[in-house]
C-alpha cells in the first residue's frame, strides 16, 4: 500500500487513497475472538473476506442500498468513501444464537416472530455494550432520527441478503452492521459484510459457516468461508 | 391478615382484602441485595418503606399521577388496586451510579444533561436484565406505545419527587418503577415508591440515604430511611 494508514482494527486496515475522500480497505489475515483474547492468522481469510464482502456491497448496491463501497481494488483491498462513522453497531437477528440466548434466556436455534434489531454503543474497553436510543441520544452518539434511518436500512439489508444466502441452501441467522455519513451527507452502510460479522448456518444441516467455528473450535475457518463464497458463485484465488 | 396470600416478593406480599379487585401489600422488614445473596431483616423497616411510600403516592395522585394506591391500612399495609403488572421496569437517572457506570464507563455522580430512562426485563432468573423497547415488542412484553405511557409518566413522578425532595435536602439519583394495567384500562403506577428502589443522596454531603447503604455496608439502614422520611415530615411509629 503506497497511502498513509488512517486506522487498524482487528481485522481490516484503512489507507489513504490517491483521489481525497476515498480510503483502501484492505482485509486482514487475523481472526480474533472474545475481545481480542483468542487469536489466530488464517492464510487467505483476508481475501476470502474481501471477496465476499465486495460481493454482498455490489448485491446491495444493485437492490438499491448505498454503501461506502466503490469497487474491488485488490485480492484483499477495497476502494471505498470516507465515511463519519457513527459509534453504534446495529445487529438484526433473525434466529436467536450468541449473546441474546444467555441475556434473555432463549434457546439457540429459536426463530423470531420478525427481525430484532439490536443496538450497541462500539467501545472495547466497555466490551461494546447493549444501548437503547435513549442512550445513544443522550450522550450524543446519534440522535433517534439517524437511528431510525440506520435500522430502516438495516432491516433492507436483511432481507436482501437473507433471500440471496436463502439461494445457496443457508441461513442468515444474525449480522452486526456499521454506518456512517457520506461526504454528500446521506447515512450510507459502512465497514464490511463478512462471515466475522454474521452467523450463517447450512440450512439441511445447521452446520455453522461463520466465525463461531473459530470462536468454538469447530474445525476449519477457511474452509467455511470458502464454502460460503463458492455456493455464492464467488471466485476467489488459489491463495484462498 | 385476614386475606389470602397471593404473592410473595423480597420485600413485599399482597394479600386479597374483602373488595374484589383491590389488594392489601405488606411491607416486610426484609432487606435484600444482590439478587437475593445478601440478605437481613432489619426491625421497623417494612413500617417505614410503608410510610414513605404512602406519602409518595399520595404526592403524586396530587399531582395527577395515577397510581394503584387507594389508601394506607396499617402500619405496614397499603390497600392497592389489583394491576395486571406488566413484566418491565422503567428506571430514571438524573446522575450516574450504580450500574450504569459499569456498563458505560462513566463516573459516579456525574449529572445527565436530561434524565434518563433505562428499561429492564423483570426476571430474577436473568438478573432483570436491561432491554429496548424493541425487545419488549417482539416478545410481547408491552407495546411501544405502551412504554412510550410508561416513560411519559416515570419522567412525570421524576418532577413531582426530584422536587418534593429537593426541598427537604435530598437529591434524586435515579429510582425504578413499575406499572400496571387498571381495571379500567388505565395505565398507573404500582409497586412502591422506598429508599429501596431510589438511590438518594444528601444534597450538602453526598450522604447516602438509600439501600446502598446496606448493599455496601455504610451503616444503619434503618437510620437513613428514618431520616428520608423525618424530613419529609412524615411521622413513623416508635418500631421504627
Amino acid at each position: 500500500m503506497n497511502g498513509k494508514l488512517k486506522y487498524e482494527g482487528k481485522g481490516k486496515r484503512l489507507f489513504e487513497s490517491d483521489v481525497p475522500g476515498q480510503l483502501i480497505q484492505q482485509f486482514k489475515d487475523d481472526a480474533t475472538a472474545f475481545d481480542g483474547v483468542k487469536r489466530e492468522r488464517i492464510a487467505g481469510k483476508g481475501e476470502l473476506n474481501c471477496a465476499i464482502s465486495s460481493f454482498m456491497f455490489e448485491r446491495l448496491q444493485e437492490a438499491g442500498v448505498r454503501s461506502h463501497f466503490i469497487r474491488r481494488e485488490g485480492p484483499r483491498e477495497m476502494r471505498v468513501w470516507e465515511l463519519e462513522m457513527f459509534p453504534v453497531e446495529i445487529v438484526i437477528r433473525n434466529i436467536a444464537a450468541g449473546s441474546i440466548c444467555k441475556r434473555l434466556g432463549l434457546t439457540e436455534g429459536l426463530r423470531l416472530a420478525r427481525p430484532l434489531s439490536e443496538l450497541f454503543y462500539k467501545s472495547d474497553a466497555l466490551h461494546d455494550p447493549m444501548i437503547a436510543v435513549e442512550h445513544a441520544e443522550l450522550f450524543g452518539w446519534a440522535t433517534a432520527d439517524e437511528i431510525a434511518t440506520m435500522r430502516m436500512l438495516a432491516l433492507r439489508v436483511n432481507e436482501v441478503l437473507a433471500g440471496l444466502l436463502s439461494g445457496v441452501g443457508i441461513q442468515l441467522v444474525d449480522f452486526k452492521l456499521e454506518f456512517g455519513r457520506h461526504p454528500d451527507g446521506a447515512i450510507v452502510l459502512g465497514d464490511e459484510i463478512t462471515p466475522d460479522g454474521c452467523r450463517l448456518w447450512d440450512a439441511a444441516t445447521g452446520r455453522k459457516l461463520d466465525k463461531d467455528v473459530f470462536r468454538r473450535d469447530l474445525g476449519g475457518l477457511s474452509e467455511a468461508y470458502h464454502e460460503v463464497a463458492t455456493r455464492l458463485g464467488i471466485s476467489v484465488g488459489a491463495s484462498a
